[in-house]
């Protein structure tokens, strides 16, 4: 369940005209640009961002980057793009960036496993378009084996997308991949395998079945193989399938945890999941927790930074 | 270069129309059939099936399925149905079928290998949308390994498609690809990962750079590995990529030489470039065997489905 509040039928001439507004002159109005923008819905962004195109013969996001600054500008850049364009941007920057923790590695994951079909193939071909090379040319050149061969497979998937459940396939794949992990073979081909071609109602049977069978679930014998990066990204790729707003949740708890804020994980977080299921996000913060995700924002956050990603969750600025 | 003549803008609906008075009454009138079908275009033909859909709510492939017969209605099916649909139901075809030969593989290569990266993603849509699991999942029930991982590697892809070439990174990738091929490994994980994730104008270079270095064609060391299945189907993989005319001449070469004929093989190969690249197909046959083609196709086939044939290759029936 999406958590952004916007009208039916806004008009995104009326809406362009505004923000042409908000960025003119001394200084920019950025309450305006929140009250817009974090109010409407993928498609009528990308309608606003066209009527400014015809209206100002200007690119939007080129307008908005050039106002706006630091995370806040960041957070109302990402929301702006078309969510294809916005997840090839957020892959390539974790490919290109130097460090290469699971805080990077987990975004090709979300990617892969807790988007449609639909969407992860528009992101390879936004990812082609934006950077003349395919996702996993970029993966294949930037991220090593073994986890280079796993994120391969997972975002090269285009799986079916409907309720179809196989229970005897789901029992074998279960018993197919006990062996590997108990191994700590985690990049087993048959684990890979499956995890990349299967659709996702089956796989959360499979992973029910493993769980039911050797009475631990997969994610805490992965864990247990040990503490590696490979470890860390299996991790991530069951949770994105099994339960994405538990992935999620976890995500912002732990860019807000402790000294210093990860704005980068805690934007990509909340703008990219907005209007998929960052109402279940919040509920499963709570549920883990024991405490308001909105206020560990609000805590951690501040300024127009802070109005927008609360604008996105719902909030009445 | 495509073979078909097709008028500029011809009336789906009356094109229709005449589709329906051609299957009415006693008998189908063929030379109808033919003469529309076969003179139009894919965008033509689709716009045809949704005119007729919407005067006789019907399906025109199923009116068409009970009117005609054999290898002539075969042909017209694939013909009307949407590219995409038609090669994920060859596909299927190819999977389903008892013997697997290179027959059957070499359909799901040339899916994969001698299309756009935009075709071969809507082929992987429609496929799950008539047979209610994706593509790979049916290669992995269906062919045995190492064909397998092969083939599902290359139905994956999502290749950049502009012609783009790193010439150090196709030097680089020659030898790569050098030791498995010597030590006949020709599904190295190397081997597969160069030969599913690059762009074809790339991998071209790639093969050049292999011949100069190495004094053979890629194709030929190939083939120099042995006799079996994992040997052809590579075969295949090298010349869709590097020349699908010269691919497709062989199957049509190889669908009429000798005692009776592959219909199947003939079919496909004439239905699915008779938009794309036919015209360089008829050279190359010229070209290999130096006799024509089209004398060849005539000479083995007779009836509607001969007419039908060479009407897609342009003829003037």
């Amino acid at each position: 369940m999406s958590t952004i509040c916007f009208p039916e039928h806004p008009s995104p001439v009326a809406d362009a005209e505004a923000l042409r507004k908000a960025c003119q002159g001394w200084g920019t109005d950025e309450k305006a640009v929140i009250s817009i923008l974090g109010r409407r819905n993928a498609t009528q962004r990308k309608l606003i961002r066209q009527a400014y195109e015809d209206l100002y013969q200007e690119d939007l996001v080129k307008r908005l980057e050039s106002e706006l600054s630091g995370d806040f500008e960041k957070a109302v850049l990402l929301w702006t793009y078309d969510p294809a364009e916005r997840d090839a941007r957020l892959a390539n920057e974790a490919l290109k960036s130097r460090k290469k923790s699971i805080i990077q590695l987990q975004v090709i994951v979300e990617i892969a496993c807790a988007s449609s079909p639909h969407h992860l193939v528009a992101v390879r071909q936004a990812y082609c378009s934006l950077f003349n090379c395919s996702l996993e040319e970029d993966i294949i050149s930037n991220v090593s084996p073994p986890v280079q061969k796993i994120l391969v497979s997972l975002v090269s998937s285009y799986r079916y997308d409907k309720e179809l459940v196989d229970y005897d396939i789901a029992n074998e794949e279960a018993t197919i991949m006990r062996k590997p992990i108990e191994a700590k073979k985690l990049d087993d081909d048959e684990v890979v395998r499956v995890l990349s071609t299967r659709n996702m109602f089956q796989l959360r049977q499979t992973f029910l079945c493993y769980k039911n069978n050797y009475g631990k679930s997969i994610d805490q014998e992965i864990m247990a193989c040990g503490k590696g990066i490979l470890e860390s990204v299996m991790k991530v790729v069951v949770w994105c399938i099994d339960y994405p707003e538990k992935h999620f949740a976890e995500v912002i708890k732990a860019a807000i945890v402790g000294f210093g804020t990860d704005e980068d994980s805690l934007t990509r977080a909340i703008v990219c999941r907005a209007e998929i299921d960052l109402m279940n996000v919040r509920a499963e913060y709570f549920n883990t927790n024991k405490s308001s995700m909105d206020n560990a924002i609000i805590d951690d956050t501040s300024g127009d930074y802070k109005d927008f990603l609360m604008t996105l969750l719902g909030a009445n600025i």
